[in-house]
């Protein structure tokens, strides 16, 4: 299982992904799914992947190489000269779709589903920033102001805290905290999502410098934010009243006729 | 979709179900998903269901008028007179599959895809008050005090307050604010699931009256609890620290470049 996040505010941008890898429960390893696509000065686009390994590297070398050219291609084929981060979105579905057609046909041969699913921000030329979720079919939608995050591999336990916490208004460091919350609640709640988690921060601001960090298995920062907010929420829960309906303390001796 | 939710606890049993029914977006309806089996000076059963609503709602009449009788059988064919509650836990499993074999198999000619499950707690006569969650198959766990809960449906939104919030000796007052919590963030998160919320509170010392209760969708007390959650929870998060790589107010001033 896999869990990434892509956060697209007026701050700036945010993707998260976890390293945990697993065919089975017996089978664990990690694996970075975050990645730097293209590195430039007028360009920097990462990308995190979620689906089967095997297919979600093929898409990744395929553009880290070039896509094969196409009868009368006048378009560039790479990352490195794609001219808006929208050509960019175009030529990830590419890769996908080449996938499909070569490992997923193979893995379709001996009755293995596989999928692939991406997700693509970072900025071109003078473009905005921007963020993409490109779907298995290699169609893709692009994250707007109104819902400020896109979600690919085990989406759900981590939701709430982003329907709650996130804006287009919240302040990056925020941002960060909401974000490794939304993890922390998935880790809690699924074995296969598991630290290491790497992030990227670009802010919007041009010139202030890209943030790349691994938060390790051991983080002391990632630790205390977990333990604080269960904590926290331990709090939020005894401070909400109690409901009218019911007294507190009612059949609270429990234990009799167990 | 539905959520529902049995916490079994060392003060008693709380169960919780929505009420929305979908085929489609644009098709909703509310429907009771909790459902009282069982009512009698020895026992009193209780069922949430999910799934198909035709098959859900077969399951629950097979058991209201009891159980065709198979050929010499000794035991009581219906919940009124079951022994114990792993003997309900049984019949609501045999339930299960005559509606599997019949509602389900109808559905399977068509090539629709069926299913239904449900949690079942109570007590029968003198023994314990049990949690049960009975599966598609006709199979069924109960809950037990590691884990002390048990959901169907659409499960994952609301479980990481679950994980945090609950244990074996939380107080039946503080489950039902947890519980009510859980159902928040599915709601927030899933159209598929709505208020009114149907519970009940089974406390386990004996001689003390069993609340049920419904939340409809005005109900002032949970507007309240839902207001006060997502407040705390945005004071939480802004009392956690920064994280150290990260100056707060970093890229702050957004906008520009976009």
């Amino acid at each position: 299982m896999t869990y990434c996040l892509g956060m697209q505010l007026k701050a700036g941008l945010v993707m998260m992904a976890d390293t945990r890898t697993n065919a089975g429960v017996d089978n664990f390893s990690s694996f970075k799914k975050l990645h730097l696509l293209a590195d430039g000065l007028d360009r920097q686009i990462f990308a995190c992947t979620a689906g089967s390994l095997s297919m979600s590297q093929s898409v990744i070398s395929l553009l880290q190489e070039g896509l094969p050219a196409s009868d009368g291609a006048e378009l560039s084929r790479s990352l490195g000269e794609a001219t808006s981060m929208f050509r960019a979105a175009q030529l990830v579905g590419e890769a996908v779709q080449v996938a499909n057609e070569t490992v997923g046909a193979a893995l379709k041969r001996i009755h293995l589903e596989s999928a692939v699913s991406l997700l693509l921000g970072g900025r071109v030329r003078g473009g905005p920033l921007s963020l993409f979720l490109v779907y298995n079919a290699g169609n893709f939608i692009e994250c707007t102001a109104e819902v400020p995050f896109l979600q690919i591999g085990e989406t759900k336990y981590g939701r709430p805290i982003l329907d709650r916490g996130l804006d287009w208004e919240t302040p990056l460091h925020e941002a960060v905290k909401v974000g490794l919350l939304s993890f922390d609640s998935t880790m809690q709640s699924n074995l296969g999502v598991a630290r290491p988690i790497d992030l990227v921060v670009m802010p919007r601001a041009k010139g202030t410098p890209v943030i790349s960090r691994r938060i390790e298995a051991g983080d002391i920062y990632f630790n205390d934010l977990s333990e604080r907010w269960g904590r926290y929420l331990g709090e939020a829960t005894r401070n909400i009243p109690n409901p009218p309906w019911m007294r507190g303390g009612e059949g609270e001796k429990g234990g009799e006729g167990v």
